[in-house]
């Protein structure tokens, strides 16, 4: 029997990934401050995963083979440069230990390509190294080295996915993708910087798939969640408002860029497509469409 | 005004850091479990500094501008390869951050020479790479990293000492130095290995004295305390025989040596020397006679 233990579940990655995960077979249990609706038979347990006490009562009762840990502090807009990261790093450690001690097996974390040092042409689990600039990257990154050595230290087996860049169902409101979507659905102007980086986007509810396919395997160590395509800002945005059917509402280049945007931020794919074997990405232009049309029905509620 | 908030206080390291500290002019602080005679004017206060609520009460109530942060699970024999490290590792995070919430200024932590490769002639903060091959040196070089970046995102000023090897007051009855002087002062023989390898032994009086300094200064990052010297173990204990007046009793070789050990491992002390200033040291024979003199005393009692 798989059971797997979901740690902000109600998030953009994963919810994302609890479909995936009950047609994999996993029984699932999921931990978080508020129940919501999740459309799957699952188990909730209200509490704060922040809570010790709470944690360790949720893993003896449950104890899970499994853990899929997404819980971070996400949710403030500052989130890149807080000193919270940190608060995530230490409670993620604890979570591992005690999921250990509670008889846990496998364990798969939420990384981030902000871990790496940018600059190369792709970004490679066994080549680049890291070289985090925002605190969320620094926290990640030294999360990341020291989960690793405690997998070792407890004899659990661990993944650790790099997500790159996401666009689809459960994103925040206020972020790029679903701000654009949002703003032209409701007959507004769109108003986006020049949009000329290239960066991987990948649709989320692939990220989910991908994610439960690699918590499912033995693959150990980082692995990058990423298409390895380069995707610019400003074609995605124009292809969303082209889907909304009113491209004309886009303002591409109406706000200032931020000076000193890396060029290029792309996923080395080698790993997640050989080695976890999962290789079933969406075209964009479905993904987008799919979007667009999910937008419609959040936006009607 | 300075006022200093010790954890750990009863420990080893900190311990000797008391009267150093009330002598630089600190109002002193200390956290920990249970009260003992310090023998200094100090405010004890008594709770698990794992205990969040407890932390911040006390960060709250004293509202320390400096930190010394001395308190690791080293309790345990297995402490070395323990997944418990990863545990004070989190804490650590969160004490840095609260401290820092609760207007602190200047924190010091406690490393170790066990986050460095070992190999070179001497370990140095600048040159010398990490590379730990132990749980505990794992964790505290993970710290390391993950503390700079969080002083960075809080502002506060922080130094990282890196212990390399300890004798005299205060040490753990079970610990190498401690057997053998208790075992002859109590006429029984002190069976121990070869000794051949090659440490940096720093009296832990100077030890106290040099953090309090390092504490003191503004000296920023990794900070060795050693004494850049290298004692061989089997000197070591044979001066301190000599010094409880039964050689005899020594038995150096009469236990097997663990394979594959490093044969020296030694400080390089110009940061502590030139940067900090602190340029103070006991020497050995002193601070051996000094040692043995405190464990008759000890075990008189």
């Amino acid at each position: 029997m798989k059971r797997v233990l979901v740690t902000g579940a109600r998030g953009f990655i994963a919810r994302n990934c609890l479909a995936p995960l009950a047609k994999a077979g996993f029984e699932v249990h999921a931990v978080g401050r508020t129940p919501f609706d999740t459309g799957i038979d699952l188990t909730f347990h209200k509490a704060d995963v922040l809570d010790p006490m709470a944690r360790v009562h949720i893993l003896e009762t449950v104890r899970p083979t499994h853990l899929l840990h997404a819980a971070w502090n996400l949710e403030t807009r500052d989130y890149m440069e807080s000193a919270e990261n940190y608060r995530w790093v230490g409670m993620s450690l604890d979570l591992t230990r005690e999921f250990a001690e509670a008889g846990g097996r496998r364990a798969l974390y939420t990384g981030t390509c902000y871990e790496y040092r940018w600059g190369s042409a792709v970004l490679d689990e066994r080549k680049t190294p890291l070289g985090p600039r925002t605190q969320y990257g620094k926290a990640k990154a030294g999360l990341f080295r020291l989960t690793e050595d405690l997998a070792d230290a407890t004899g659990i087996s661990i993944a650790w996915s790099r997500l790159f860049f996401l666009y689809g169902p459960y994103e925040g409101r206020r972020r790029l993708v679903p701000s654009v979507i949002s703003s032209i659905l409701s007959g507004r102007e769109a108003p986006t910087t020049h949009g000329r980086q290239l960066r991987d986007y990948m649709y989320s509810i692939d990220v989910g798939r991908a994610l439960v396919a690699l918590l499912d395997s033995e693959v150990a160590g980082p692995v990058n969640i990423g298409t390895g395509t380069a995707t610019s800002i400003a074609g995605l945005v124009s292809d969303a408002a082209r889907l909304c059917g009113h491209p004309e509402l886009l303002r591409v280049g109406a706000l200032e860029a931020r000076p000193g945007e890396v060029k290029r931020v792309v996923a080395a794919t080698e790993r997640l497509r050989s080695e976890v074997g999962w290789d079933d990405y969406t075209p964009m232009e479905t993904g987008l469409a799919e979007t667009v049309a999910w937008w419609r029905r959040e936006l009607a509620l």
